[in-house]
């Protein structure tokens, strides 16, 4: 006889995680490295802690140590908003009138508003550790630069964040949440660096993008002593330190003697998806269970669903190591009227091969059906998603709505992984009807394609 | 020996509360009736259910009985988000260097980002049962509005919202969470009611009051069919359904072994006060243990340490009935460069009647002291809080360091209401250093005193 299910599942603290899960170790094909820009050869521990922590940069070319203690500061920050709760999403369910049984790992109960702090808390302890006295960063929206303020604050180190210049202005609260943190935010691009005053005298007027406040990041913290760049998403180190949340997903339901059948997760970089699939994916590839994984992205920025797998830059500027990914290339920038997030070009090189080798599945939504699932979900369960966790929203629906047609009661698990408190225009934009599909075309994909790198 | 004390204690869900208390129970000198404005004689209930739905008049009539039984629907709506943690706040008694203990309820854990969804929800689930079509309410900030528009989407209820006009146009976002639960907002004063379209022919180019938006909410319940208006304060069926609140607290503290000291909350209308003391008051008036219970109010709106008890309006408009309570007079209105919420002219009867009483302290604190106060508890603590609620951090930051001075191990607890998610503009005045302390005099104070009903 199995427990009643309660609506949350909160795992005591001494059921928290107390190691990160390195998926990589259990990959017979494992990721592949990343290459120097110039020379094209894998980047050595050396070349990489020029921009990275020593500590990181050992977890990010480690591919074989399975877990890595998480260290006690680290954990007793956790233990400031986590464990997240698992929650059984009753509601919903009777909405649909669906026998499945849906459950959501809840990351936005915190002031970030997202599974960021996963990693930046991490990021900036290594930092700290290390004697540095900063870090730089960039920022779109505005979550990772919030989350990388607070931990940065935490542990009494400098942030400098470049936050992309149309948000900058259009989302002055983020930028006051990150000031109440002690960050000092630059826009970008900004006159501040010399990759910014090219791109300036370049495209005058440019109002920024994602790889441009990269590029500028990058440059202060390699020119500035006592400085490293932190990066919140699609590098091994970062979906390492968010396997806390599948580790933890996994714990509740262990507790509850619950299976997952099917597990998604929205995937812009892959933090979130990579972290909440680990220790899932784990068991699939030792062959201990099976489980549906899937990866859902923006119709409109589509980088598994309609990119292709090969060699790229991380960042617009090309100053970034190449990385092995799903990827539309590295100037492709989303259609201006996308509100959804997930707007990074490439993919996490881990979630890439994994999807290679057919271990997930992955599917893209429309922007206006993504809405109207975070709409939905908002009324019947209290919390207004973020744009971003309403992708995984969308699928999770869709693949119940499924199981009322077939009468199956299968367990979907997916992470919820923030709040839309400060995503208000987009809503607003969904509500007065202003927000459309657009979608690339193939001759769009194309082009941007055809820049790709050449990489033997 | 004691258990070791978590820094979140969640009940598990058959530890929550089943029953709300009311405190007005075990007052030997029960809180003064609300009279007709008219006759100045006490309301009846047939009065009263013009305006609110019958069992809550019944509740709010109601002094004698101790527990009501909380609604099966209600619980399983308190179950979406909560049990609220009581957090032990490590981190602000290392950073105060105090051997206090401190510990926070944080009800911020919902999309209404505050605690008024306690009420809201129990408010919705009556009128539904009624058999109504909807309610009417006033907002302010929104926090309220918010809550309502939740509560009701989750009932199928209309709701209709008058948003005090200066809050509409510079919190837009907070009028789109309304909204994206199925809300109507009016800017008040509107030309949709005859009280709004005096109001604007009188003051044209007024940008509202909360005491305006008020009358208009009333005005409207009152003459559409199958509508009553709701209000998220001040009421005693309010403080009823807050009791949530401290009846988890003392629950979570009891778990552990520990005896609360002193008990902390901000105070506006005193939704928030009233529910977190109820349990601790209860006791000290069945003379069972003794606690110091303390209000804290913002220096620019000293209702309880500068106003008087005496029979006042609790609208603008005059069409309400009348409360005896602390009040600066009804038309009082704080400055307008008063950031931190808590700007209600009045206070609760029963929170009124207690400090009368000499049941509990009050102290008025600075804005900028509050901003102080809120800032270094993000920093340490990692939630950004509401303006409101930093009236009672900054209360507790001074309880702790007292406590540092005479070396006493005092448990402080306090109220953390909610989130400043919307409140940015007020941060980055405080970061710009465009935030002052005005208090007024007290000629000024006289002068609305002076415009007090005469009641015999």
């Amino acid at each position: 006889m199995s427990k009643e299910i309660p609506y949350k599942i909160y795992l005591e603290e001494n059921e928290m995680p107390k190691s990160w899960y390195n998926l990589r170790a259990d990959m017979k094909k494992k990721p592949a490295p990343l290459l120097n820009p110039g020379t094209h050869q894998p980047m050595t521990a050396e070349e990489l802690s020029v921009v990275f922590c020593d500590e990181l940069v050992k977890q990010e070319l480690d591919n074989d140590t399975r877990f890595y203690e998480i260290p006690e500061e680290i954990r007793n920050f956790y233990k400031m908003y986590r464990p997240a709760p698992l929650v059984r999403a009753y509601c919903l369910e009777k909405k649909l009138g669906t026998p499945a049984h849906i459950y959501y790992k809840f990351e936005g109960n915190n002031t970030s508003g997202s599974h960021k702090l996963n990693s930046a808390i991490a990021q900036a302890y290594y930092a700290k550790k290390q004697g540095l006295k900063g870090v730089t960063t960039e920022t779109g929206a505005g979550q990772w630069g919030t989350a990388l303020s607070m931990a940065c604050s935490y542990f009494d180190l400098d942030c400098k964040v470049f936050m992309v210049k149309v948000s900058y202005e259009q989302k002055p609260f983020r930028r006051e949440v990150m000031r109440t943190y002690g960050a000092s935010v630059t826009p970008s691009p900004s006159e501040t660096t010399e990759v910014g005053k090219k791109i300036l005298a370049e495209h005058p007027g440019t109002t920024g993008s994602l790889g441009c406040a990269i590029s500028e990041a990058v440059e202060v913290a390699v020119g500035t002593p006592g400085y490293r760049y932190v990066l919140g998403s699609v590098l091994n180190q970062v979906l390492l330190h968010q396997s806390v949340i599948g580790l933890e997903t996994k714990a509740a339901l262990d507790k509850y003697g619950i299976k997952a059948d099917v597990v998604i997760g929205c995937a812009g970089g892959g933090s979130n998806l990579g972290g909440l699939i680990a220790p899932f994916m784990g068991e699939k590839l030792r062959g201990e269970a099976d489980y549906r994984i899937i990866a859902v992205e923006p119709a409109s920025c589509p980088s598994l669903t309609r990119g292709v797998y090969a060699y790229d830059f991380c960042d617009t500027g090309m100053v970034c190591p190449l990385a092995k990914m799903y990827t539309l290339g590295s100037d492709f920038i989303p259609a201006p009227n996308h509100a959804g997030g997930l707007r990074y070009h490439g993919m996490s090189s881990i979630l890439s091969e994994l999807y290679d080798q057919g271990l997930m599945e992955a599917r893209s939504v429309k922007q206006t059906d993504v809405f109207e699932a975070a709409e939905m979900f908002a009324r019947v369960e209290g919390i207004l998603p973020a744009p971003e966790s309403s992708h995984a929203i969308r699928a999770a629906i869709d693949e119940a709505l499924k199981c009322k047609e077939t009468g199956e009661e299968k367990n979907i698990v997916f992470g919820l992984t923030g709040t839309g408190y400060f995503d208000m225009v987009a809503y607003e934009k969904f509500h007065d009807g202003k927000m459309d599909d657009y979608i690339p075309t193939d001759e769009e994909l194309a082009k941007f394609r055809a820049r790709l790198p050449k990489v033997d």
